[in-house]
């Protein structure tokens, strides 16, 4: 049976520098092309924490080098190029894999932007630290002279702070739609996409946020109407009352259920915890909507129903 | 009469920083949108040596900076990052400009990897200079580790030398025909293409080289059997005897003609020498196949026949 499948892949999954990235993306292509070997149609999502914030210092030490020519690069920039680095690498990994296996199918990457509403509350209160760490003198510098948000991380220096808003929409989703229904495998929403906003009606602004590509995944597979949303971790299956006498590791878990377990504090904020929430999200979508949090290599007998965290109405 | 349109854009022309290529892309955008208006589809292929020289700098910095995690960032990693970075103002500008004229068009910037031979006579002389300026000590650490290949600038330091092969096939044509197929303004071939070569059958591996964006765009004008191919430049139309009392301005010129004056030594190389060589050869590939070297400006009144200089049987 033929399933369209959303995978949200981790970018620390990918590695923190190009020698770790090309060797984790020929492990990453196998298991995705085992789901794509049984007739499945497959759109990859993926993150970008440690790429995004490898080149994030780099153009900070390129603006530091010659100040007069290169203003700090917005961190929307450096998403986009953080999708051409690591598409590069991800879709020729599957490309070979496919090819290694007999199997011609077309793997492209496209730039994607995810629109965020400006009045996210995520906006007033930025959180997630992103690039290198700044001096004193830097940090309060690009407050005045760019509005940056900064935070003091105790002995460490100066470090830059963004929003994580909600993705709203995915704006290249009828490209990304176009290319799977003429049978390419397809990666996009990398980093979570190019966060922008809509101003003066149809104008895209680049937003100082990043979004979690679990919530970007997860949109995306909304959009397309797929029928499973795959989470890959670094553990087979979610677990309650974690490390203590009481633990539990779920196989199934409804919306209602999964809801509880919220409200309960089970799930760690920025780990855990967005993952099970993008999860429900896309299991009270629809009907027939199945998303499952795994180990990469666990992907097929997940879908299969052999293990994992099946989350579904 | 609708036309199927590649274009090739100059990455002079977008700006060697931020907010110059944010300039740069609204006006690029308007001449493109003229074309598009007139029912034309349109793929546009671009240049990146700017941007890419300076993605090269700032790799090289962050490589200076930590020299344990990061390894030189190699060239076809660059580009990668550079077709992100130039696609993703492009294709908003594009979009903007459609929308503000109540056009309802899907704009997608798809990753290009451009096939090379590895037998190229370019790779015997690698001339095009790339990146930043070095010291000895660097450049003899990079011949020796990397097997760079470096000449010296008098009085400037040393600096990397590339090839700039022969473009053999788009990797992604599939991808790109199927978006233009359905409806789609495609961005590609960004930088000339990531240049790959094949290996063992089917692997892709990056190659140390640029690809020259006009051969790149013919290259994919060919695949696509577009029938104009545009390649924009500084010039309204090609001269011969420039500067000369017999300086003539060329409006029409066969293959033949162009020739000759290839032969006669009347276009600067790496400059109008590429512009005009690659329009010959689009023209010759097929009938009714013409080429337009013009200004952006002039593009469409090119198309219409008033000015440039056209190339065709």
């Amino acid at each position: 049976m033929s399933h369209k499948i959303v995978i949200a892949l981790g970018g620390n999954a990918l590695g923190n520098n190009l020698p770790e990235q090309m060797i984790a993306v020929k492990k990453t292509a196998k298991a995705i092309v085992d789901l794509i070997e049984e007739g499945n149609e497959v759109v990859i999502a993926h993150g970008n924490g440690p790429q995004v914030g490898m080149l994030q210092n780099a153009m900070t030490l390129l603006t530091r080098s010659d100040p007069e020519k290169y203003i700090p690069c917005p961190l929307s920039v450096c998403v986009a190029m953080s999708q051409g680095y690591i598409g590069y690498d991800l879709q020729n990994a599957l490309r070979e894999e496919l090819l290694d296996r007999g199997i011609k199918k077309d793997c492209a990457t496209v730039l994607t932007q995810v629109e965020v509403d400006p009045s996210d509350p995520a906006f007033e209160n930025p959180t997630k630290p992103i690039g290198a760490f700044m001096t004193k003198e830097e940090a309060e510098h690009l407050i005045r002279e760019r509005d940056y948000q900064v935070v003091e991380d105790a002995g460490r220096g100066y470090r830059r702070v963004v929003a994580s808003p909600k993705p709203v929409a995915i704006v290249e989703i009828d490209t990304i739609r176009s290319l799977v229904e003429s049978d390419h495998i397809v990666v996009a929403c990398g980093g979570g996409g190019i966060p922008v906003f809509k101003t003066d009606g149809h104008h895209l602004k680049g937003a100082a946020a990043v979004i979690d590509k679990d919530f970007a995944a997860e949109r995306l597979a909304e959009q397309l109407e797929a029928d499973w949303l795959i989470i890959l971790t670094a553990v087979e299956k979610v677990a309650v009352h974690f490390g203590k006498p009481d633990e539990e590791w779920l196989s199934n878990l409804t919306p209602v259920k999964a809801r509880e377990y919220i409200e309960a504090g089970e799930f760690a904020p920025g780990s855990m915890l967005p993952k099970v929430e993008a999860a429900v999200r896309f299991a009270e979508s629809g009907e027939n909507r199945t998303a499952l949090i795994t180990l990469l290599e666990k992907a097929r007998d997940g879908i299969a129903g052999k293990t994992g965290t099946l989350i579904h109405l």
